[in-house]
């Protein structure tokens, strides 16, 4: 067995899941909404699995979803995007990441990492044999400095993985922030691999910029979504990747020995969803919003300390306030005694871990929020 | 870049496929049935869509579908599977290909590996970190011996990547040549990985015989299968991963990894369509037995040399004797000259490829095939 892998524990979002199944808790730790996500979009891959093509699609993707792509970026983010060169769809944002390193890295290459960080970077990053260099971002703000940039990147640096909007920390990173690591891929010349799926859940008026459209960046990102996270779908596994054709062709390799293809029902369902108008996305926000801050409404009247979400499904709580300084045995007796799942964040780091920070995934109906509001009440 | 992806081609089947669409070739090259597929599990599928579970599922896989395959190989094969530690369901029979070489694989192992073999296995192989270890196998018999695998293994030897029934040359292993090879397992310590994403597709009255079932290899065999072949849905991508305890493990680490679920939807269309009676898998045999005979007879009554096929979708002819010794550019005059898709075999070899040999897929309606055949009419 390779030990890279095999010597790590089952992820905490499945874990947590896991024994929230078993002991009938509410489900606030793996990160995905308990609404069945739109019903039209649904239909089309109904109506796809029976009347259209269940065999392989084209190893890319289907032309129309790629282009339906091509399409949202552009109105969106003003990125333009060839969808026939530099568009890919992959089995979700995992495949995409875990094909960009195999890809990407040879043995012996640096990647910057930032902690915290999903779960998953850094044991992909190593199975592809690259060396992590960590640069530890700190609560509340977790902004990036030119000190710890500087510290980190080298002219063996071969890649950065960056999340933004950052999970867990729901923080979005200012453009400044930005431009300064482009700046450093520049100086480096290093492919920014960037995992955007967050990108369409950013709150309170809060625009993402794509790292993609900082001056020098185009033909060095790696740009990955997910379709999963735009409909609330996240069981499909419908991700994608864009970069410019020289990087794509890479990718593309990558991808057709990891799954080759995507459902193509499931694609032709996307393609379809994407051409919704801005309303759609500005309703989904601002009832995440809505979500949001009936749980953080909730959590502060019951003396707990929140930190601020300005995007992602997440909401941290500060724990230091209770005296507790152990998330991870936090998070055990809260769904085993409380009836209440949630994440401890230490799990999004490698090292140094911070240990009293717990999140909380608001993407419910108000009836699940308010039934684990109940069962909080009396622990602050 | 990693040379070990960037530099190989785009896989031959994609290229045929994306070729035979813009020429308007009929498309025997990929290997996938031109029908639609079973109308009532695309039904369950539609229905799940509609009112099922659209988030993410259990990492290792529904537990209706993995107790679904549990029945369905101990009915069928006689394994006793324990459902919760030894089926994980992944998305297509490639990812569960990959993730097995990344977790088995520490790089400096050596890894067996049989020519003819699916294009894929050699590059997962090495980016894995493997060292591969080449079995040639010679037509028309495609038989293991003694001596050649006595000079493929080693103390070093850490799997066996065996593919059965073997695509392309549409041969089955005799038991003998399995005992062989299980052999060969247990007294160098190796793992087998098996791709028996054919079984159930054997002709005239044969039965595939899973190398899990030898005697010594229950707990060393990694057994992969794919819904997509059962049911002729190949744009599925479900796939499924059968091994005891030890090493699933390490297998669902990497699939942690790699993609982390696979639609829960289409996971539990697969599991109603596993509890169809034996005479539905009888019946796609002969289906796809009528389908073999009606090409290999027409193909013989244009003069054409056709080799035996005992399993898989496929179908090869001798184009030796047409005084041709270049397959691939045989099989670009045949899509670009006479409209009709094929695969050169060479692609299957790593080194002293077989060059031929011509593989055509049969799983096609019979208005197809004819219209194919009528293509090559004149050209034996
Ligand atoms: C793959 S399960 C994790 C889902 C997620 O994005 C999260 O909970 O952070
Ligand atoms: C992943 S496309 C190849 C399909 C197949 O099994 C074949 O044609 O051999």
């Amino acid at each position: 067995m390779n030990p890279i892998f095999a010597d790590l524990p089952t992820t905490v979002f499945e874990v947590m899941s896991a024994l929230a199944r078993e002991t009938g808790a509410v489900n606030l730790g793996q990160g995905f909404p308990d609404d069945p996500g739109p019903a039209d979009v649904r239909a089309k891959a109904a109506e796809a699995v029976m009347e259209g093509w269940n065999q392989y699609p084209p190893m890319m993707g289907l032309p129309e979803l790629r282009g339906a792509i091509a399409r949202h970026y552009a109105r969106w983010q003003g990125l333009d995007l060839d969808p026939d060169t530099e568009i890919m769809v992959t089995s979700g944002a995992t495949e995409a990441l875990a094909g960009a390193l195999m890809a990407l890295i040879e043995p012996g290459d640096e990647v910057v990492l930032f902690e915290p960080m999903y779960d998953a970077y850094l044991p992909l990053v190593r199975r592809a044999g690259g060396v992590p260099r960590f640069v530890t971002l700190t609560p509340p703000h977790f902004r990036l400095t030119e000190e710890a940039l500087a510290a980190a990147f080298s002219p063996r640096t071969k890649v950065v993985l960056l999340n933004n909007p950052l999970n867990p920390s729901a923080t979005v990173f200012p453009d400044e922030d930005l431009a300064l690591l482009a700046g450093f891929c520049e100086r480096f010349d290093a492919v920014a691999l960037c995992d955007e799926v967050w990108e369409h859940v950013v709150f309170d008026g809060r625009r993402h910029t794509p790292l993609m459209a900082f001056p020098g960046m185009r033909e060095r990102t790696v740009k990955i979504g997910s379709a999963g996270k735009i409909f609330s779908l996240t069981g499909w596994k419908v991700g994608f990747v864009m970069a410019a054709p020289g990087l794509m062709r890479g990718l593309a390799k990558a991808h057709q020995f990891l799954t080759f293809t995507t459902p193509p029902n499931l694609q032709a369902a996307v393609a379809y969803g994407l051409g919704k108008e801005d309303s759609y996305y500005e309703g989904m926000r601002a009832d995440f919003a809505r979500a949001r801050d009936r749980f953080a409404d909730g959590l502060t009247g019951l003396g707990f300390r929140v930190l601020p979400s300005a995007g992602t499904y997440f909401l941290n709580l500060d724990i230091a306030p209770l005296g507790e300084s152990d998330d991870v045995a936090f998070c055990e007796r809260l769904v085993r005694e409380h009836g209440v799942a949630a994440i401890p964040v230490s799990a999004f780091y490698a090292h140094r871990p911070v240990r009293t920070i717990v999140r909380f995934c608001f993407a419910k109906r108000d009836d699940t929020l308010d039934r684990a509001l109940e069962r909080l009440r009396g622990l602050a």
